[in-house]
């Protein structure tokens, strides 16, 4: 069964970049699916790219190999990483987007070629070694090991009492409003986002009517706000960083 | 040889949405190709991906699965199907994005895991079951059989004395105005679009200067209507559901 | 090892033409990758095309197909183009867009067959044409051999005195600048482009603080102007065409 790598990163779709990465792939790795999560993450949005990661990566089959190149600090003395966890494979930028991954994820520092462009580690440093990943090479024959990545996870909410207090994490394309806020066992309870009120949490957006604020337990397991059919974001004006309460 | 998954579906291509579904898919289903239809239908427009829909799933070999998730009654009581029709297999909610297929088409009724994500059934329901009819699971044993999925066709053109009465069903990126009025026959006939004059069916829109209206037989096998260059959308003001006479 | 086909279009992603091509590859050629390369040139952006084309294709393995569709005289007398250089396979309209490859590359003029869509070659003439050459059928056998494709390269830069004098050929997603200058022993050199002051050529982006304008070789050996973490064709105000001097 051929091997699977998936790509995330803020290089769009509209240039030659994602396709030069591809490239490097086709030509280096034995045959693998090649399945994009995304490459509209908003130029240099660490934070998003590591919540995308998060959401996806235990998702595909182990021994998939993870490209994440959202590099606001290509060119500088940033460290270039390979990682394994839970049979998964990571190649990224050493700037936190590898957080998601568990504790006893192993890490090595990817030599940087000597050819290499500069401005992009995406095709002369990451794909190569995603490449030789795929192709079996022991993460170890990769780099040195390091112990000291960055890690800058995302905020976790906290107990305040009886009340859940956390932040909003994500807006998605829909303008709904994901958090931070474990959803286990709080349907009903009470919602504010940024200072408005949100309503209880409720099982699905199809319980209010169109153009109501709906919050529920949203497909990631946390309390996300919608207004349906319509942006939370635009019709609360309430963004990442805003406070929740539960 | 692979088999082939199609996705169609109003998750855009900028949250983890589309990736989660390819996950699954790469999880339980036997090595395919995923293949994008599109994930940029306007969310919850059932009509344009019930267009889409149509133009493409005949192009497939047989054996193909496709699945469609355009999904505004998600979390309601609306149905979750399969269907096979033509050697071709379906997953989609009960909203009518499976009208264009044929009248022998078969159906069952999903059922919804007790953990699927009220909000996510695109991941949870239909890429379980795209995966299992890809893994060659007969259709019947995915669920119980029904006789009466929502039908509902786009609008059909209609003769009055000698003129086709029809109107715009689709308008593409380019602006261009697709009509379901029926093209054979029709190459000179002159042309109406929202009360505005069209000129008459020509072969292609070489035949007019850039910045004129230009109609002809579309790709589809329908009247369209064109600004050569430019928008007629913008350029006429006419957009879904204007009336057509040829 | 399977085939791979890149598929370069103006064709955008929200309709169905590109999955209609894709289709069409599907049922046609022996299993085969399909990679996008882009899908969102401008419509009708022969060169922008070919500035992607001349920057991906040399990067795949040998015998890959490219399909590139820009094509604005569809349905005009613009011949349709198969070509071979290099390993490589192409199907292109004759418009220019394939001028990037080598001078020793083979053309042949593809026949249209009766029924192709006078609007969408791309499905009915480009996509076939590349399913044959997938299949291993010899580029002879395609169409009558031409030894006079359209040749219209994007212009070169050109010495003038000790100093180099070229333009900016290409605006990327980011907003920067790309140029026709080579870029090769220019580090340290000062820049101007559209008349304005652009420093000295840099190692990379990281050197200037954000906001700033920077000079840089970019990954395509050419000389690159950013702003960091901005759009220097916003903060500028020079996009394609704008004399670039070194």
């Amino acid at each position: 069964m051929p091997a699977i790598i998936t790509l995330l990163t803020d290089f769009g779709t509209r240039d030659s970049y994602v396709a030069e990465v591809k490239a490097v792939l086709a030509s280096q790795a034995h045959p693998a699916h090649l399945i994009d999560i995304t490459h509209d993450v908003l130029p240099g949005d660490v934070r998003a790219a590591q919540y995308l990661l998060a959401r996806v990566w235990p998702r595909f089959p182990q021994g998939s190999v993870h490209l994440v190149v959202v590099d606001p600090g290509v060119g500088t003395k940033r460290r270039a990483l390979a990682a394994a966890a839970a049979g998964h494979f990571f190649v990224a930028p050493d700037n936190g987007v590898l957080s998601p991954l568990p504790p006893d994820a192993r890490f090595v520092e990817l030599p940087v070629p000597a050819g290499a462009a500069p401005t992009f580690h995406g095709r002369d440093v990451f794909a190569p070694a995603a490449a030789q990943l795929v192709n079996g090479t022991a993460l170890t024959h990769l780099g040195h090991a390091i112990t000291d990545p960055v890690r800058a996870p995302l905020p976790a909410a906290r107990k305040e009492g009886g009340s859940w207090v956390g932040e909003v994490i994500y807006v998605d394309r829909f303008g709904t409003l994901v958090t931070n806020v474990p959803g286990d066992g709080l349907t009903g309870a009470p919602v504010k986002v940024g200072g408005k009120d949100a309503g209880p949490v409720r099982r699905t957006f199809g319980e209010v009517e169109p153009g109501k604020v709906v919050t529920f337990i949203g497909s990631g397991g946390t309390i996300e706000i919608a207004v349906r059919g319509d942006s939370a974001e635009i019709k609360l004006g309430v963004g990442v960083g805003a406070e929740v309460r539960v």
